[in-house]
């Protein structure tokens, strides 16, 4: 095993990182569609978002054909604290499976946030302070993005104002308290300190919030304050562009040693990770240069691809963000609560759905005891203590590799680990208990929620 | 900035990565105190450590002479997993001090047990597999070192019985969660399960335990169940051969740029990161090769160094364990309940004792709300969240580099990093709301203390 030529750990030195994003856009033939006005559902213009994102970014927003964009050297100073990240080769893994597959996977969870958020936190907020503004206002749910967007603006020294779903505030103090360590104010939402916070819970008195409700508050907040803007770590086109460099540095890596993945899987919520992991792969099969199989792993209670319908629909619960194209379960859709294993929101990134609606894409949904149970092995073998978000992925990876075992095929995969799960331990404590189970949503459900979707024409 | 030809981040090559482990007891020319038979009073034998250790890790014990032991394959591979961690230049940090000094810091905290201590667990587990043993018994407080065990077994299959300080196991759920996740058993000691348990319970009704009561618990278990062995993740000699890794890593790493520091900074609570820190370095200075200042760092709370005895004590509260020569508060000890910092163990290595004692390394202590707050700074500066116990170095390192600001001196800082803060946070909680305080205990409570040692002649 050590006399291989392919070290456990590749890390690229500071000069071989990534120093322009990839805009995978730029070759897509088919563009994703525009975000559009919910009001007049004509195609947001470059002033109207302007009043709730950074200049910048809503260049990056908007901009499908630049298929570069230099990367601010503030940033790359930034990332050079905690990247690269390393590309690991799951040897302990595959011995363990006893699989002729070659496993790969890049590791996004070796910082303080936990997770690969802190790629476009950084970026967002370096924007912000660029633009001379004192602060962003955000929504996190399980906390990996307000960790991230925390620290982000703690090094910018940027105010940062989060809201976070009720019940993770109170499930997760541990979270809450980071981000009050790296200076961010954390609110649990819905609050009374907005409208729409004073209308949801006039409307839904008890409830425990939800990730649509949390960022209709924080859009509130960045629009009508002066000097703060709206920043959104997933589904949005800047973010994947930001994400990019998960990928960018995979396939650095990977030439490095002549080696070329067959298969490449990452979970997907929002598809920040997953969008940033496969973009230079996707970009050289949509200019035919090369051809990859691309999984979307998602979980079987919140399949927005695998079961939702490709629409436009409304962004958040409040129904003030902008509607976007996408594959979605409808703005209400909230899973049940058993859910422990992350990726929850309703829709899917513009850029990923039309990918996947043009066929470029394949997406499977795995059960939460699946995939915990996964989770659990490759701690054990791997040493990491996988998120629940990143081993949707890695229970897709294992499976792939098994089927390798069948056929003797000696495949090459990929897959995201996203982050690591230490703030995850009362989901992981449900199934060490053995008290954890599954939830499918019956099709009724999904029809009824999706009765909910904008008559857009 | 950017334009400097050290990275960030140094990272050895698997290739470069240290074969043999380095025991600075070779090169001490006043050996450490050997252990003694609690009973006897005389040296302990190769046969009565045999019981309570794995028949190699004795050899290792006991060893003064031998300078260099191959670290063995399995183990190598097993480093590469998560090793080698990287050495950071803190280029943030000595710009927003505005310091001339010159800081790095070895982060071990990059892998899911959160620090170094994972370094010898899995040195301790691969011993106790190969001598065909079924399990090993150990104790944890704040659970570093538990996690790393439990990932260390889990990975070579062995048993693991933890016993962890009843306070901690009430109090951080999480850390608990994890050991289960990789398969150990946790029981909260003090308890029912052992002789010395129930007497302990006896006598102090209600106690919520100390790490020399868990102690005195995981060696009856080792010692009274066949196939078992203790083992410890700190104080012993054994223990800082295994950590030698962090410090030969530094070196390496350090003399690839020409760098050489002046000042090696480590906390210090039985020894382990301190001692692997510094010795390669140590040994230069005994060798007259090259000369260092070395700071241990220790909590106001819980000096042993600075304000402690050298003496022969009891390694345990239930007087189990052979007795060490070090300096020491007394074996019933324990830091007031307002203590958070962690380093909580009476005594101090006996290696790190006798070279103190010598005059071959200074000590200092540190309060806990000036930790804290260097943590916090630390945290945003540097991105990097650190265990409390970790932040007495960043603290002491910080004051050393605000001192070269005021001489205008560009001296070579390096401190160790051992771990992170996840586990921590009810602390971090505490200094966020203002409501964290110091306790400094008085020269009567020491004295008190030091009056139960036993009588060596």
């Amino acid at each position: 095993m050590s006399e291989n030529k392919i070290p456990y750990k590749i890390y690229l030195s500071e000069e071989e990182m990534p120093k322009a994003w990839y805009n995978l856009r730029a070759d897509m033939k088919n563009k994703p569609a525009p975000l559009l006005n919910p009001a007049t559902h004509q195609p947001m213009t470059r002033e109207e978002l302007d009043g709730v994102f950074c200049d910048e970014l809503v260049q990056q927003e908007l901009d499908d054909t630049t298929p570069y964009f230099e990367i601010p050297q503030e940033i790359r100073d930034f990332y050079k604290m905690y990247r690269p990240s390393p590309l690991v080769r799951a040897y302990c893994l595959e011995e363990a499976l006893g699989t002729p597959a070659k496993i790969y996977y890049k590791f996004e969870g070796n910082n303080t946030s936990g997770s690969h958020k802190l790629n476009s936190a950084i970026a967002q907020a370096y924007y912000a302070k660029k633009q001379g503004l004192k602060g962003v206002t955000t929504e996190t749910g399980a906390g990996q993005w307000g960790t991230a967007l925390s620290m982000a603006c703690g090094y910018l020294g940027l105010d940062c104002r989060v809201f976070m779903v009720k019940c993770s505030y109170e499930q997760k103090p541990f979270r809450r308290e980071v981000m009050r360590t790296y200076g961010a104010s954390v609110t649990p939402s819905p609050s009374e300190t907005t409208n729409v916070g004073r209308k949801i819970l006039q409307e839904h008195p008890g409830t425990t919030g939800s990730l649509g409700c949390a960022i209709s508050e924080a859009v509130e907040v960045a629009t009508s304050t002066p000097g703060y803007r709206y920043v959104l770590g997933s589904v949005l086109n800047q973010v994947l562009l930001h994400q990019s460099i998960i990928g960018l540095e995979c396939k650095t890596a990977l030439d490095k040693y002549g080696v070329k993945p067959d298969i490449i899987i990452g979970c997907a919520g929002g598809g920040s990770n997953l969008g940033g992991l496969i973009s230079p792969f996707m970009g050289e099969k949509l200019r035919g240069e090369a051809d990859y199989r691309f999984v979307a792993v998602e979980p079987a209670s919140c399949p927005s691809l695998t079961r939702g319908k490709y629409a436009y629909d409304f962004c958040d619960t409040g129904m003030v963000c902008p509607l976007a194209k996408m594959y979605t379960l409808g703005s209400n859709y909230i899973p049940a609560p058993n859910h422990a294993g992350g990726l929850r929101y309703h829709g899917m990134s513009s850029t990923l759905s039309q990918l996947y609606d043009d066929g470029l894409m394949e997406a499977i949904s795995v059960k939460q005891t699946d995939v915990f149970k996964a989770a659990e092995q490759f701690a054990r073998i791997e040493g990491i203590l996988p998120a629940p978000e990143s081993s949707h992925a890695i229970k897709a990876a294992m499976d792939e590799a098994m089927k390798c075992k069948e056929t003797g095929e000696e495949k090459t995969i990929l897959f995201g680990l996203t982050g690591t799960g230490y703030f995850d331990l009362v989901a992981y404590q449900k199934f060490n208990d053995g008290v954890m189970d599954d939830y499918i949503p019956t099709d009724e459900e999904i029809a009824k929620s999706l009765e909910m979707l904008p008559k857009v024409d």
